[in-house]
C-alpha cells in the first residue's frame, strides 16, 4: 500500500542518486498567475523517471537485485532504469524495438544497461520483455503502475512543499499516471488545499477519458508530439490514485505545446520534451482558473532529440507570426523578383527562401512565387501582405 | 582600486537581486575531464551582466542616482542595466541601434528601461548615449571596463569558489574582458593555484591580439556567431588584469561553438547564447591541457533567439552527420527519384527535402537532384552514398 511514509522513505534512499532540483521562477510565460517550474527536465537522466525506479530498484529482495531487472521503454523509463540499477549495483536488461532512434539506444547503453533490440513496435518488445522476465528470473519494473514506482515520483510533490509556501497549485503532465499519483497523494496528504491539476495531449487522453467515464478506458491509437505521455491506457492504481486526489484534468493540442516548449526556450533558458512541456502549456493557455495564484508546474523531462526541436521551433515560430510563407501568383516575366523583393525588404522582413514554380495559373504565361521570410509579429506579415496586395500583386 | 573587500562587497549588496547560481556537472560532452558549468544563463535577465551593472549601480552617490543612468548595448547589458536600475529604484536610458531586434527592446522594456532607438550602427547609438550623459547628467555605465562592474562579475568567482573544492581550472569567454577579469582576480586572490583561462572567437580575436602584443589592439572589424564577446577592442582596466592574472587565451570557431550549443541541448538541456558557448567549447575542443582535470566553464547567458538557434542547430546536425545533402547527377528518365528514395529508404535515411533542377549536366537531358535527409552519424552517410554509388548513381 502506498503510504507517506513510503514516500518519505524514498526520499532519503534516493538522496545519494537523484538531483534535488530547486524551483525556478518563471517570468514571462504566463502573466496572469505566479509561475514556478519544477526543472525535473535537468534531473539526471533529462527526466523524473529516475526517480520511481530507483526507488523500486533500491526495494528489492537481495534475491531480486541478484536477478537483475527488466523493463520496456523507447524514452525515459529506459534510461532511469538503466542509472537506477547501475547505482545499485545490480544488471539491468532493457527491450527496445528495433526502430527506437538510435540516440535513445546509445543513452540507455551509457547508463550501464544491456539492450536488446526487439522486431518490430513497441508491443513487440513489451510482450519479449516479459517473456525474458518469466524464463530469467528478472524482476519487470512497471514504467508507472506500481506502488514503489509511485511512491518515487512522490518524492518531487515533497521538495516542491520543502520548497515555497503558500502554493495554490501544481500542474502535472499525465501519460500513465506514476507522475501525478504520486504528487497527488503526496500532497493531498501534508497540504490537502493545494489543487492538483493533470494534463493530458489532446491526442492521448487515456486518463482523461478514464476519469470522465468512471473506468479505465483503452485508447486504440494515440498521435501527439509528445511521446512521453502518449499512453493508450492508465493503470490500475494510477487511475483509482488520480480518481480520489486530482482536482481536474485538462487537454492541451500539439500546437499549444509547440508554444510552450518555445515559450521555455526563450525565458527560461530550457529545453523540454513535449510531455515536460505540457504542464506549461496548460497554465499558458489558461485550462484551469489560476489567475493571481502560486502555481508550480511539472516540467517532466527535457529528452527531445534536436531534429524534433528545431521542427518544433520553425512551427512555433510561424505560429507566433515570427517566421510566414507566401504564394504569390505573378506573371511570367522579368523583373518580378526584384520588385517582391524590394517591397519585402523595405518592409523589413528578412527573406529565407524563394521557390519559382511553373503551375496552373490563370494565365497560360503565369507562375508561382513561394517565398519564406523572417517576421516580427502577425502585424508585420500583415503589414507585408497588404503592401504587397497594394502593388498589384496576387497572393493565393 | 580593485579589491576583494569589493567583491565581498558586491557579494552582499547583489543577494537581493541576483540568483546565486548553482554549478552542473556535465556528462557526456567532455568526457576527457571532470566537466562542471556555471550556468549564467539561468541568471536572471539571462545572463551575468546583471552582477556588474547592478553592483556599479548600487555604489552610485544619492546624487548620481537621482539623476538616473544611461548605457549603449543592444545585448545582455542593455538588460541588466535596466533590471538593476529598476531594482535600485533609479531610472535608466538605453540607446540601441534601430536595426537591435525586437525582441531585444521589448526586453529591455520589459525590465523598466527607457528605450531611446538611435539610427544607425551600435557606434551611432554609442555616440548618441555620451552626448544624452554630457547634456542630461546621467551617469554611464560601461559594460566592462570599470572597476565596480568587474567586482560584479568577480562575484561568480566567490560563487564558484563556495560550490566546489578542488578546481583544477576556470575557462571563461572573452569580449571586453568585464568577466574574466572579475574571475581572475577574485581566484588569484584566494585560491592562486586554480588556472583561469580566456576564450574568444577567432573572428574578434582582439583581447589575444592585444595580449600577445602586449598592448591594446583595436580590430577593424568582427565577424562572429557570438556577439556577446564580438569586441573590437579590450578596456584599459581589463587589458591591464587580463594581463597580470590569466593564465592563457585560446580562439574557437564558429562552428565549434556551434557544436557546443547543440552539445549543452542535447546533454544539459539548457539553451547557451555563442559567447555562453564559447569557453565550453574551448573545453571540447581541447583548447587547454585539462585532460583528466576537474574544470569549470562559465556559460555566461543564453540570449540567443530562437532563429538563430534553428540555423545552429542546422548547421551542428549537418556537422556532426545527423543530418546531410546530396546532389546527384542523372539521366532526365522516369523512375530514377524512385529508384534513389528506395536505396536510401533500405540505408535507414528519412529524406526531408527533394529538389529537382535543371542544369549544365553532361548529358542534354541530364539534371540534378538535390536531396536532403536525416542520417545517424558520419558512417550513416558514407553508407547511403557508397550504396547509391555502387547502384550507379553519380554524386557530384
Amino acid at each position: 500500500m502506498l503510504s507517506l511514509d513510503k514516500v518519505f522513505n524514498a526520499q532519503t534512499v534516493l538522496k545519494s542518486i537523484i538531483r534535488e532540483t530547486k524551483l525556478v521562477r518563471a517570468y514571462g510565460i504566463a502573466p496572469h498567475c505566479e509561475l514556478y517550474l519544477k526543472p525535473e527536465n535537468l534531473q539526471i537522466t533529462g527526466s523524473f523517471k529516475v526517480r520511481g525506479s530507483a526507488y523500486k530498484i533500491a526495494m528489492l529482495s537481495d534475491e531480486e537485485k541478484a536477478k537483475g531487472v527488466i523493463a520496456c521503454s523507447a524514452g525515459n523509463h529506459a534510461q532511469g532504469v538503466a542509472l537506477a540499477a547501475t547505482k545499485n549495483g545490480i544488471k539491468s536488461l532493457i527491450c527496445l524495438p528495433d526502430s527506437a532512434p538510435i540516440s535513445k539506444v546509445e543513452a540507455t547503453k551509457g547508463f550501464g544497461a544491456d539492450v536488446c533490440l526487439v522486431e518490430g513496435c513497441y508491443d513487440d518488445a513489451y510482450k519479449k520483455a516479459l517473456e525474458l522476465k518469466d524464463s530469467c528470473g528478472y524482476t519487470f519494473v512497471h514504467p508507472f503502475d506500481d506502488e514503489n514506482v509511485i511512491a518515487g515520483q512522490g518524492t518531487i510533490a515533497l521538495e516542491v512543499l520543502n520548497d515555497l509556501d503558500n502554493i495554490d497549485a501544481i500542474v502535472v503532465p499525465v501519460g500513465g499516471g506514476g507522475l501525478i499519483s504520486g504528487i497527488a497523494y503526496t500532497v493531498k496528504q501534508i497540504r490537502p488545499s493545494i489543487k492538483v491539476y493533470g494534463v493530458q495531449m489532446a491526442g492521448a487522453p487515456s486518463m482523461y477519458n478514464s476519469v470522465n467515464a468512471e473506468e479505465i478506458r483503452c485508447l486504440e491509437s494515440v498521435s501527439t508530439i509528445a511521446d512521453g505521455i502518449a499512453v493508450k491506457q492508465p493503470g490500475e492504481n494510477t487511475f483509482r490514485l488520480v480518481s480520489e486526489y486530482v482536482d481536474g484534468i485538462a487537454l492541451v493540442s500539439d500546437d499549444e505545446v509547440a508554444s510552450a516548449i518555445l515559450g521555455l526556450m526563450e525565458k527560461q533558458k530550457m529545453i523540454a520534451e513535449g510531455a515536460g512541456a505540457a504542464a506549461v502549456a496548460a497554465v499558458m493557455f489558461d485550462k484551469f482558473d489560476l489567475k493571481g495564484k502560486r502555481v508550480v508546474s511539472i516540467v517532466s523531462g527535457g529528452n527531445i532529440d534536436v531534429t524534433s526541436l528545431s521542427r518544433v521551433i520553425d512551427r512555433g515560430l510561424l505560429n507566433s507570426g515570427r517566421s510566414t510563407s507566401m504564394l504569390i501568383e505573378l506573371i511570367d516575366k522579368p523583373g518580378q523578383l526584384k520588385e517582391i523583393s524590394r517591397i519585402i525588404a523595405d518592409c523589413g522582413g528578412n527573406v529565407t527562401g524563394v521557390h519559382y514554380e511553373k503551375g496552373n495559373t490563370e494565365s497560360v504565361n503565369g507562375c508561382y512565387l513561394r517565398i519564406e521570410m523572417e517576421t516580427r509579429d502577425f502585424d508585420h506579415v500583415n503589414l507585408i501582405t497588404q503592401t504587397l496586395k497594394n502593388e498589384g500583386f496576387k497572393l493565393i
